[in-house]
């Protein structure tokens, strides 16, 4: 039928996709539509991908299309934010399967729009192809003047989390056991599943090593302790006592699940990962001189978190 | 076995794409590793995203590896050389099923580097994911001074290719109909439908009005008619003259195909069309006050060319 992508020119689409990106920003020449979009860049710049699966990434019987272009443009853009960068451009690169209602792309670029606006960023471009799965892949290009890599961590410095890690593992569990929603907390961990909030106003000024947390708070921050040359080691009573454990706890016995596990191997939360002196945020640990990571609680086992499939 | 990307750990294939996309080029300051890569921008920059799918854009029993990676990069950096810019960095999202060999992985990541070599731009950031087809989708940004848009055509310019379109259609036919390949010329179609040869050398400087061909001739004319609002009045004679026409002629022949489809409606050669005076290429028109194409040839016919399947 005539809602049906299938039956829709590309044409019809773009269309409509270009009223949705539609951007007042001055710093856009040229928009959609020519051959590439031509904008006012600047000195530095940092620049990711992120490639998103319907069936590895997201599933479209979980989650809505707005849902789902939230939280692949909000996988971009923290990783922006990751270099202690502004994000300004997002590029991105739709396939569809064909038998998608026009309802479902536009919701899809709504939530796109919607978690860009949050971010400060302009989809600037996009591309339109077939296939048989949906597979948004999508650029995001931004400013900084100074960088922060992982590689900065010193010992002395604090391991600061811009808030806690656990909750999209949570709400993941809680699709996956189909157990019945029973409270708020519940939904705020699906909602944190389907779509994260990202830290946007962290203030990573002073940080000296930074990072995003897309697999596990465990593997990220294995990697920054390598690249830094330093130890992390991680104070669990400090943990314990930010205002989100009591919640997450509460959680974690509802459905059976470890909350050290949910904190240090769930994913997909895009919290920041930061080091520092005085950081805002929940203070995890201490760097230390040496290698690798510890006091992780016993039993966590990052490898067994591979997207739900 | 070991030597399937299933087996393969993600970060055994990015450490060996590091090396592969490895530049010394000193604008890079931070490469592929971090969160995103650092680089050094431009006051004004283009952008764009093109997206490529296994079955649909490409087929792995026709073309190799090393062929899919050069064509796909060759459409990215198309778009870059059709504002009048100069390409800088390519961001690359792969999807793979999981079945394909270590080695083909590497030959499409040689591939994606020969064509960027040749367009000069370096490979800055990726991302891997898993699908049931092979996805790849390159977000391209570029420099520029002067963007020259599509807009730009006046009457009295002459229009320009900056070679002669049909050669991918060509080859796209030949493979399609099994027909035994019995010619040098036979093979050169089938090659440029595998990789296209860019004219990463064409001079668009003094262009009005600049465009690349990926979906066909008359296509891109009537958008770029559309965007100047005025008429592209081709001149048949002229383009008969053109050195490559007459092998174009002896493949159509062979292949029983008419060559004006083949010019006018085949897709993917990413040749450059230009508008101006005394531009270097093919003169094959001129922009007239009106609207629209004239003067396409009898029983050319652009809708029914939509990739292979």
């Amino acid at each position: 039928m005539a809602d049906r992508s299938g039956a829709l020119s590309e044409a019809q689409i773009i269309a409509r996709l270009r009223e949705i990106f539609e951007s007042s920003d001055p710093r856009i020449e040229v928009g959609i539509g020519d051959d590439a979009a031509v904008v006012v860049g600047s000195k530095r710049q940092v620049m990711t991908t992120d490639m998103a699966v319907e069936g590895v990434h997201f599933r479209t019987d979980w989650s809505s299309g707005f849902e789902i272009g939230r939280k692949i443009t909000a996988a971009n853009t923290a990783d922006i934010l990751a270099m202690g960068a502004v994000p300004d451009y997002l590029l991105v690169a739709l396939a569809l399967t064909g038998s998608e209602s026009l309802d479902w792309i536009i919701e899809l670029a709504r939530g796109v729009k919607f978690e860009a606006d949050l971010a400060g960023v302009n989809v600037v471009g996009g591309d339109i192809s077939r296939a048989d799965q949906v597979v948004i892949s999508m650029a995001a290009i931004g400013s900084v003047e100074k960088p922060i890599l992982r590689s900065g961590a010193k010992p002395g410095d604090g391991i600061y989390l811009s808030s806690l890690t656990g909750w999209s593992a949570a709400g993941l569990a809680i699709l996956k056991s189909k157990s019945p929603v029973t409270s708020e907390i519940m939904k705020k961990a699906i909602q944190e599943f389907k779509s994260p909030t990202i830290d946007y106003k962290f203030d990573t000024k002073s940080a000296s090593s930074l990072c995003d947390i897309s697999d596990a708070l465990a593997i990220q921050a294995a990697q920054m302790a390598e690249s830094s040359d330093v130890a992390f080691n991680f104070d669990l009573a400090k943990i314990e006592k930010s205002a989100e454990f009591a919640e997450l706890e509460k959680i974690a016995s509802e459905i059976g699940a470890d909350i050290w596990q949910l904190i240090f191997a769930g994913g997909e939360d895009h919290a920041l990962l930061a080091t520092g002196l005085g950081l805002p945020g929940i203070l995890i640990g201490e760097v230390i001189a040496g290698s690798g990571i510890r006091n992780l609680p016993a039993g966590v086992e990052t490898s067994a978190w591979r997207h739900f499939n």
